[in-house]
């Protein structure tokens, strides 16, 4: 019997997170997915947030199988050493015998919203599987603290369904994220583009019992974006925001201009 | 004196990688700026390749002052612990008193075209310093065993003298590959878009000595765009690629078709 046995009629919906493998966030879109597809989940053994697309070149990856259980029963899933990125590598290269139909990443503890998302692991294993040619969402809970994950399980299956049916555009993923409150709370959904913002750093200088100087990172979010329909508006106003978003980083609009630089005649 | 004593109508050029700050690109990147302005160098102590985006958040960075020598005389140097977009963090907001007017990253060991971008720390570096409100350059060696460093060295001073002329769009930075010839055989400078592309992996799965099994990853990089105008097909002509890219994620020409997806009316 193989380890990913399936009915083959059903959709094929591989699961996968940054916060780790036994955060509540991917239990609750593991929970929240059960009957929608056959599931499996290929998640990081630790947590692996805020390590962008960094993928594991120089080590070998591990990866073990783990127990994981949604109401219907037990499904696959495997822990792996490495990180998001590196999980949908070896998940649909080497640990899997069945191409995904759709693959979900989250949910993730805080938002993935604005620039966030060049930090975001939870981002990047949705990004790479989009890479590799799958249909891919990445889910966001906007809260550190507040557990709310249910409805943001809600908003994930419809949005999954809704990919499941009519597929995305090629290059394209759907960066979802929700805000932390009751799903009766939540005005519903915006399709949005990514807010123009950026941490401002205060590192905190100490000093260690050594006397040598070490700092933390300790920066505040600030919106640069005053314009409409970002996903930081629409979470402030309560609607979920969905923002497609590519990995082609071309600045097609600026192709010209710099273009027009002449650059082969300035020696 | 300051730590970076310098002269205020010359530019001031802070210079990263991802290599780590014994490389032999940083230096031919150092050597080839000597004279172009004030320099800085601000680097990873250790090599961080394939790190992506990432960022230290869970645990402090620590910096040191480095010896860094170029032509002219020594030059302020700081190793940093951490990833190549926590240098630039630090640099700007820490360790530096003066601002700098461009930000060069490089010159990386190996190609970073096509969808390597989203892989490379060396990218992630002038990413971190453009999200800042930097001009910013990331500048690659197309090969991982030529130490051809010189010829990319002169492209990177010619080139960065002309974003110090005339500046660059706000949220665009520069991706520049250069081919691992003589600078007499590179036919001239193209600007690009970054070409379809993906890794087909093919882990190669081996057991330690505790019958535990391990995967090391073993991709083989596929093009899979064959359009003009690519940073691929440029350095394969033997040109250098000049990409501009944008770390706004969002696919705007799909955002109508997906609010077309009429979300709110489904449930």
């Amino acid at each position: 019997m193989s380890s990913t046995d399936s009915t083959p009629d059903r959709p094929f919906i591989l699961i996968c997170n940054d916060d780790g493998i036994d955060a509540p966030g991917i239990q609750a879109l593991a929970t929240a997915l059960d009957g929608h597809g056959d599931l499996c989940v290929v998640a990081p053994e630790r947590e692996q947030s805020a390590v962008g697309h960094a993928i594991t070149v120089r080590d070998p990856v591990r990866a073990h199988r783990y127990e994981f259980e949604v109401p219907s029963g037990p499904i696959p899933a495997w822990a792996v050493s490495g990180t998001p990125a590196d999980c949908i590598k070896l998940a649909t290269h080497q640990l899997l015998d069945r191409r995904p139909d759709v693959v979900v990443s989250g949910i993730n503890r805080g938002p993935n919203t604005a620039v966030n998302i060049l930090y975001s692991g939870t981002v990047s294993a949705a990004t790479e599987a989009a890479i590799l040619g799958f249909d891919a969402v990445a889910v966001s809970l906007c809260s550190f603290t507040r557990d709310e994950y249910e409805a943001a399980g809600r908003f994930a299956e419809q949005i999954v369904d809704r990919v499941l049916a009519g597929g995305l555009p090629p290059g394209v993923l759907l960066n979802v994220n929700v805000p932390a409150y009751e799903k009766s709370e939540i005005k519903g959904i915006r399709v949005t583009r990514q807010a123009r913002s950026r941490w401002e750093e205060s590192f905190e200088a100490r000093v260690d019992p050594f006397d040598r100087p070490y700092y933390w990172i300790a920066g505040k979010f600030v919106n640069l974006d005053d314009g409409d329909e970002t996903d930081l508006e629409a979470i402030e106003n309560g609607y979920v925001s969905v923002t497609p978003i590519q990995f082609d980083l071309t600045a097609y609009e600026h192709l010209k201009s710099i273009r027009d630089w002449q650059w082969n005649g300035e020696e």
